[in-house]
């Protein structure tokens, strides 16, 4: 947790008084991916679990399909450098960068959006289902897990689980980033993760459906708003999107079959 | 406003209850910036203001100086397309190419901060001050705009401000867009933003300092946490940074000078 903070001196105002104080702020590191040798992208983020980032990203971004595509990884934290080199090696190198000269790794999952093709293999097909008043509790227990958001206020959570608990969990200053590091965990510990919950403090934007949908997640629960795009594009891939899940309210957005309204909890 | 939200049917869950409703979400769309004939980038945002948000992103970038840098601008709002020629044309189109290959779009600001002689240039030498409970104010003047905000909770605002007021305002379902949008305002409004104050809904991490030190920017207020790497940037810039500012609270990072404490608002 040390790693993930700093103290600082800081001048604390309120109303007329302000007083020097010292207080925890949040580290903010870049994290460059290299692969198969080539610097890919630098990704400016929480310290943490960098190989499981550098991991969920290539994921994410469909780079990579699996563990089986990983050939090696390893980290320099200190110097903030991930390299992964993959079974494909050099050929995959120029396919990527061959494509990232068009679309950059800005609009993620944009090309995705386009194509029909690419959703078709990607629909949820859980039949998965999970208690309104589960949902609530699995947001409670990620709330309480986020201790570096408690001290700092600074950074996103994210975390995968099942009607039981929370099987994977992370927190960064940026939602995309702390959501690429549970996929990566998953990844690297062979965690299946197509009857898992997806749990986010953040906005749910297009490119977090993509995220979701790569994993075969079939259920998104955020504290926070979706988009129009993402509501379109969950209804369209099958997953069940709740947003504003506070204390036992939630919204539910697209396929609400998968939450069941007013049993009692365990 | 019609145009930044959607009307959608959803299932709200209030304890053991749910009920079908119609309810507002914030929409999102994909918008890809052609510079000079090339696709630079697709961003997922908003859809006012598009070319606001070219121009904002451009600047910011380091990629035009100014408005007189830009020889056409042709936003395709239906497509989602906004199409910048500049006077430099296509030499600047090659350099860019040739750099995103390196660096790529997402790790914005990164070789800015690797290089001190970028920064060396962008101090924030305004001596302009403000007092505590002016900051207060223009917070919650940004707060009252915030109208889609207030009716879907899914995007951040961002202002300009001097002692007086807002000059120039902006929300995007991104933070880092809201912010772009008011810079390529007042790019092309030809606003003078170095005695300007920023205010922002959202986190500050490294790359918010960055768009504000290229407009000269000396003081940044934002409701939320900064990080160390944003702390420690501003005060290299000579950047005031104000987080959590909330009623009457706030806390300074950095240069604090420009802070009257305790003075009598208007």
């Amino acid at each position: 947790m040390k790693d993930e903070t700093r103290r600082l001196e800081i001048l604390r105002i309120n109303g007329t008084a302000a007083a020097k104080e010292r207080d925890l702020v949040v580290r903010e590191v870049p994290v460059t991916i290299f692969l198969n040798d080539v610097d890919l992208v630098t990704l400016l983020c929480s310290p943490k679990d960098i190989e499981y980032l550098a991991i969920g990203f290539l994921f994410a971004e469909g780079i990579i399909k699996g563990k089986e595509d990983i050939k090696s990884i390893f980290a320099d934290k200190k110097d903030g450098v991930v390299w992964v080199e993959t079974v494909e090696g050099k050929k995959l190198r120029d396919n990527i960068l061959a494509k990232r000269f068009i679309t950059t790794g800005c609009g993620k999952g944009l090309s995705f959006l386009d194509s029909p093709k690419h959703t078709k293999g990607l629909k949820a097909r859980s039949d998965f289902k999970i208690r309104d008043s589960q949902v609530a509790l699995l947001m409670k227990e990620c709330q309480v897990r986020s201790q570096t958001y408690r001290m700092t206020g600074g950074v996103h959570s994210a975390g995968l689980a099942n009607a039981r608990g929370i099987v994977a969990f992370n927190e960064d200053i940026g939602r995309h980033n702390a959501i690429d590091k549970i996929l990566g965990e998953s990844v690297l510990k062979g965690i299946k993760t197509d009857n898992l919950i997806l749990i986010t403090s953040g906005r749910v934007s297009s490119d977090i459906i993509v995220k979701a949908a790569r994993s075969r997640i079939a259920i998104i629960v955020s504290r926070s708003a979706p988009t129009d795009l993402s509501v379109k594009l969950a209804r369209d891939l099958g997953i069940t999107l709740v947003g504003f899940a506070r204390g036992s309210r939630m919204n539910v957005y697209s396929n609400g079959w998968r939450i069941v309204v007013g049993s009692h909890a365990r």
